[in-house]
C-alpha cells in the first residue's frame, strides 16, 4: 500500500483497544502463516521496521522536534514524545550504560498485551516485537543504527516489560543518486 | 490469544497513525496470503467480527450506556460514542430507510486509509472491511443481527466512505447449556 502524497496532519485521538485487538489479529495470522515463533519474531520486526520508517515523518512534522544532540536526549524524545503520542504511555528510561550508549525503557503497561495471554505453545512468541522494529526504522530514518530487544515482557512473567535499545553508529547520509 | 481477566479499563489515548500503519500490515499480509480480493474481504470481516465480540464488553463498562431503544439510538451510539471512543472520529447518520430498519454512516475522515491507495491490481479489495465484521461482531452480542457492507469508499475513488448498515433481527438471548 503506498502513500498518499495530500494527507493532512490533523490527528485523531483514540482508544487504544480496538489497536489492540487489531494487532492481536495480525499476531494470530502470522503465528497460522509461518513454522515458527522465531520466524513470526522476525517478521513482526521486519513489518515495524517498514511502519517505522513511514511513522517517523508524521512524528517529526508533528512533534516540531529537530535534530537530538545526543542519545540521551533521543531516549527522552522516545520516551515522553513518541510513545505518548502514539501508544498513549510514557515509559520510564533507565538502566544506561556508563558509555552511555544503552538504555532501557521500562513500560508499566503495554497497551499491545491488554487484552493478551500467550498461548503455551507460543513460549519463545516475542508478541510486541512491531515495536522494536518500529524504532529501530524510524532511528535509521533519522541516521542513527540502533539495536532494539525485549529483555523482560510481563507475558512471560517478568514484573515489567523491559525494551532495551543500543546505539550502534551514526549512518552517513545518503549523496543523491548520480553524486556518488 | 486468550483475553486476560485482571485488565483494568482505564484507557490510553493514542493518535491514530500506528494504528493505521499497523492496519495496513494486517491488509498486506492478508493480500499475501489469499488468492483474492474477495477472499481478503471475508477474513477482514471475520477478524472484525472476533474483535467486535470482545470489544462490545469493554465498549459497555466505558460508555455506561444501557440497552437502546429502538434502532435509531443504536445508529447514534455507534456514531457519536463508539467510533469516537475507538477511532477517534464521529461519522454522520443518514439515509434512513422509510422502515427504519436502515441507515448510513458517512466517514469524511476514515483513518485507515490516511496512508493508503490501493494498487491496480486490487481494485475489488474492500480495504476497511474489518470495521464491518466488528459492528456485526459487536451488536450480536446485545442482540441484534445486522447487515453491514461498505457502501461507498474514498479509496475507490468515491466522494465519501459510507457504510451501510440493516437490521436483520433481534436475537434471543441464548438459555444457559442444560436449560433447553
Amino acid at each position: 500500500m503506498s502513500r498518499q502524497s495530500n494527507r493532512t496532519t490533523d490527528s485523531k485521538k483514540m482508544n487504544s483497544e480496538l489497536f489492540t485487538l487489531t494487532y492481536g489479529a495480525l499476531v494470530t495470522q502470522l503465528c497460522k502463516d509461518y513454522e515458527n515463533d522465531e520466524e513470526v519474531n522476525k517478521q513482526l520486526d521486519k513489518m515495524g521496521y517498514n511502519i517505522g520508517v513511514r511513522l517517523i515523518e508524521d512524528f517529526l512534522a508533528r512533534s516540531t522536534i529537530g535534530r537530538c544532540q545526543d542519545f540521551r536526549e533521543t531516549a527522552d524524545v522516545i520516551a515522553k514524545v513518541a510513545f505518548k503520542m502514539y501508544l498513549g504511555i510514557t515509559p520510564s528510561v533507565t538502566n544506561w550504560s556508563p558509555a552511555g550508549d544503552e538504555f532501557s525503557l521500562i513500560l508499566e503497561n503495554n497497551p499491545l498485551v491488554d487484552f493478551v495471554e500467550l498461548p503455551d505453545n507460543h513460549n519463545t512468541l516475542i508478541y510486541s516485537n512491531l515495536l522494536c522494529g518500529v524504532l529501530r526504522g524510524a532511528l535509521e530514518m533519522v541516521q542513527m543504527a540502533v539495536d532494539v530487544r525485549f529483555a523482560q515482557d510481563t507475558l512471560r512473567g517478568d514484573n515489567v516489560t523491559e525494551i532495551r535499545m543500543k546505539f550502534i553508529k551514526r549512518i552517513e547520509e545518503n549523496l543523491p543518486a548520480g553524486d556518488e
